[in-house]
């Protein structure tokens, strides 16, 4: 029981030398990486820098003792501190007491969600967002993402609640770039795209080694921002407009008890359960590509509440919503992470960062924040998978466009409801017409196939159709009307089957139209059998009148009812 | 093209005296019926009594020239009644001009609402109303409606906007019941409940074949109708408190332009949605039973057309929504009515009683209307459904559930889009774990069974899964859990096999899914390969880069992978 809500209790006991190498090597270079990260998702959020410190220490303690995965690095991500943004927007102006206390019971609702989540094992409640949809989202929010920072990076004030709000404004107020901000975060943005790929080879030229160069060029960000921070000091560059983080208050976050104010609860529970289903989708599919790759096992329900802890224990330090996320994640496991622990160790850096560093980051330019976003952004978008979305399947493309679309243009929670919306239809859709195909027999064997493709040996009385699909409520009707239209076009079939191999359910609707479709056949003087039933559909079908009512026999093969029937003929005949 | 839109000019050709008879007795029989119905079908929307015979003149014509079926017998009907009520009566008080200008808006909007979606072929919307939603609303509105006229039976006021605000409105009240109309009210029950088992036994036993009989006794609620007003004309019964229908004007309806005005338009969308859908199953259904006893043939984009054309014929003379009714049209075809100009005949019939026969119902009491209504409703009622469908599915049996008590509580159209919504999800929970098994061979032969239930070959070197669903993405996760936790529970594995017989659809997001799985089965070691896939699922991968990334094979059949597999084995033993 308690090992089983306690992941800890798994790897604690086997703890030794060398995992803890591995995890204080990670947990180094892990730090580094999150402190200009946590700054800048804090600044994204439209939250102070320090809050981004306060979540990135308790949220991964906590995760540490809950999570599953090995090596998730829970914290602040981009794609939550946008959606935190837009839910907290709504409700009070960015900066004010109102604004962070609603982003900390943000944290909290989501935490406890995804907690109630966990021990009800509703983990699959994320199934719900299918893939083109989470990929149009990321794509778009990442577009936005950038889009909000261009500001920062031209040193100007232009905000929007869509894409094109943001250009428009960014349009109307070009004119005030501060051109010595666009010269730091310009060259701060083209600095961090060359360290992705010029950075490496150039260590590793230097004497490292491929793995050690490639784990090196990571911490990029952070010569970004010492650099910058040295030129702004040495310049004297904020007298010339230069806007930078300024003060952080220096220390650890205190113990903070969220609002338990109804009315904003209720505000932000649909936001709150986005953030939740995304965070937790984002999160669970870095984890198992990990996790595989060292054949490790994640148990989503007790990463729900890992997460929910993480969340809560944000909340409770004044925090933001946190998951886990992607690049973090990769270049922990990449370092050498072994164990949890390696984020407790991370937890510990960036409280000594607060403690000791914030002095520090005094003069560190937003423009160089602006720039290590835009960059982590971009690799985000994916406009390549439109594309073979839409060689794949059209209707997986229409779902992925029109996330995209609506939340470039109406926002994050308007995209992903409607794409949600949208792929749920479309399923159902592309089932309520399934495929199905008169069959006859291939002659001298057993096999039946579709008298359209095959030359096959048919019975003027009688019809096998087969369906290939479930039968349930949206397909129910589709086959009533296959079937008639199929005995008005030959009026001299006396047997009809129905051929079942792939009918893995039939619901309550479906039955009722298989009971319509005996009555009716009855009624025109056709016999209504079926044929290769599966077992646990059979098992269903016994629990109804239906077998009791159907005018012809259940056959276990198709070969059979062939048998059964075509001899029948053949005895009329003689 | 002419004649796809025009069903009637493919009957109207053949037309002749055998036909003619057959319509105009089933006209006669119809029209009978149709008189107290309309009246009292409009008094439960809350409508002046005319209307009810206004909505049962051009609705009828224009069916007969649009509508497919050849007996179905369009006209106002219960449920839709009691949808209008409830739509309606949220936008202004019964009784006044406001009141019965959004009634008619309302049949005008649903009747282009239909048209649209014939014209578009969008009859399979309808295949959202699963039937156990269908059921239980219908089940429960026939409650609200008997609920609804008991305060006519009664001779008091009480009315509520569900079934327990009624049933203490009229427990309030029951002080003020008018003894003599709850006689009058309650013999019309009694007798019309009587006539549905008595009546035909006892004309068979005057002399009429049975199937007059059966017919004649359909007649009931006029017999009914003529004595209580005889009753009340004669006994002066009004001036006791008996409330009558009162002057009817006589005369044909005039030519009603609807109202545009766009802010009613959308307060009626919503509803306008639901009272065409509805409309639409109900009267495809009993359409399609009728069709089929003489094999004949439903369109059911025809009938959107059909029913549209209907609405908005009402809606242009003043009239309400309406659809094809069930008991009517069994009448109809029972009576003989070979084509849709008994329909015509039925219109006839109601303007010569427009015309002519108001003023005979100046004295017909409300509580003889209630009394048909009533009786009718109750037929409606299935609560055995609720038992059958307990007993078949448990799923289903709560999207029934749900159904009825919202309805019931919370009204007409939160109850059918709690039961949709309901019925969308408890589907997708349901193909959210689909059935899977690790399977083995059947020693000697080419067949693969669970290895749970049967003595089978493995091979610990090997994992055949099959997987008995289509893939998509309520389940995509869900089969990389499974597969990943076959992988770790056996290490020594080095294949596995994907078998999909059941596989009809393989979506964007269970194809990333399937590449996820590849990727890490490649990085644990293990080979993936997949088995009997269907032709169109294949057609589909090739325009994918999943087969070119496989790291195994596709076979065509389980027992050529079991070959090729097992031989490796053999041969690296060897």
């Amino acid at each position: 029981m308690f090992k089983r809500y306690l992941p800890i209790m798994g790897w604690l006991s086997v703890y030794n030398r060398r995992t803890l190498a591995g995890d204080m090597i990670a947990a180094i270079i892990v730090t580094i990486m999150l402190i200009p990260q946590s700054l800048a998702y804090a600044m994204l959020a439209g939250l102070p820098p320090e809050i981004g410190l306060y979540a990135s220490i308790l949220p991964l303690l906590a995760y540490t003792l809950f999570g599953t995965s090995r090596t998730l690095s829970v914290g602040p991500v981009a794609v939550i501190s946008l959606m935190t943004a837009a839910a907290v927007g709504n409700l009070a102006l960015e900066g004010s007491s109102e604004y962070i206390a609603a982003a900390i019971a943000l944290a909290f609702i989501s935490g406890i969600m995804l907690m109630l989540m966990g021990f009800l094992k509703l983990g699959l409640l994320a199934n719900f967002l299918s893939h083109p949809v989470i990929s149009g989202f990321i794509t778009a929010s990442g577009l936005l993402i950038a889009a909000s920072q261009l500001q920062h990076l031209l040193g100007i004030s232009a905000s929007g609640h869509n894409l094109l709000d943001m250009l428009l404004a960014i349009a109307a107020n070009i004119q005030h770039t501060n051109l010595i901000t666009l010269t730091i975060g310009g060259s701060a943005v083209l600095f961090l795209f060359w360290s992705r790929k010029g950075l490496t080879p150039l260590l590793t030229h230097c004497g490292l080694t491929a793995h050690g160069a490639a784990l090196v060029s990571k911490t990029a960000p952070v010569l970004a921002v010492i650099s910058t921070i040295l030129i702004v000091w040495a310049g004297e560059l904020t007298e010339s407009g230069v806007r930078v983080v300024g003060a952080i208050p220096a220390g650890l976050p205190s113990f903070t008890l969220p609002s338990f104010d109804s009315e904003l609860w209720q505000q932000l529970l649909v936001s709150a359960v986005f953030i939740s289903l995304v965070g937790f989708v984002e999160s669970v599919s870095v984890a198992q590509t990990l996790a595989a790759k060292r054949r490790q096992r994640i148990e989503p329900n007790q990463e729900l509440i890992g997460l929910g802890a993480a969340n809560i224990g944000s909340a409770l330090c004044g925090g933001f919503p946190v998951t886990g996320g992607f690049s973090r994640s990769v270049v922990n496991f990449d370092a050498g992470a072994q164990t949890p622990a390696a984020g407790a160790f991370t937890a510990l850096g960036i409280a000594l960062a607060a403690l000791f560093l914030t002095p520090l980051m005094f003069y560190l330019p937003q423009a160089t924040l602006a720039a290590t976003i835009i960059v982590a952004v971009l690799s985000l978008i994916d406009l390549g998978a439109l594309k073979r979305t839409w060689q794949y399947s059209r209707s997986d493309f229409s779902a992925m466009l029109v996330t995209i679309v609506l939340t470039l243009v109406q926002g994050v929670e308007v995209g992903i409801i409607a794409g949600v919306s949208l792929s749920l239809l479309l399923f159902l859709y592309r089932t309520s017409k399934p495929h199905s195909a008169v069959v006859g027999r291939v002659p001298g064997s057993e096999h039946f196939r579709n008298i359209d493709r095959h030359q096959v040996e048919t019975n003027s009385r009688l019809i096998t159709l087969r369906i290939d699909e479930s039968l349930y409520f949206a397909n129910a009707r589709h086959l009533e009307d296959r079937i008639y239209a199929l005995i008005v076009e030959q009026p001299q079939v006396k047997h009809l089957v129905l051929m079942c191999p792939a009918v893995n359910l039939i619901d309550a609707s479906a039955l009722e139209s298989l009971e319509a479709i005996n009555h009716r056949l009855h009624d025109s003087g056709v016999t209504f059998h079926l044929s290769e039933v599966k077992g646990p559909v059979m098992d269903r079908l016994q629990k109804s009148h239906f077998l009791e009512q159907l005018t012809g026999q259940v056959f276990l093969s198709q070969f059979d009812a062939w048998q059964a029937l075509n001899d029948e003929k053949v005895r009329r005949k003689a």
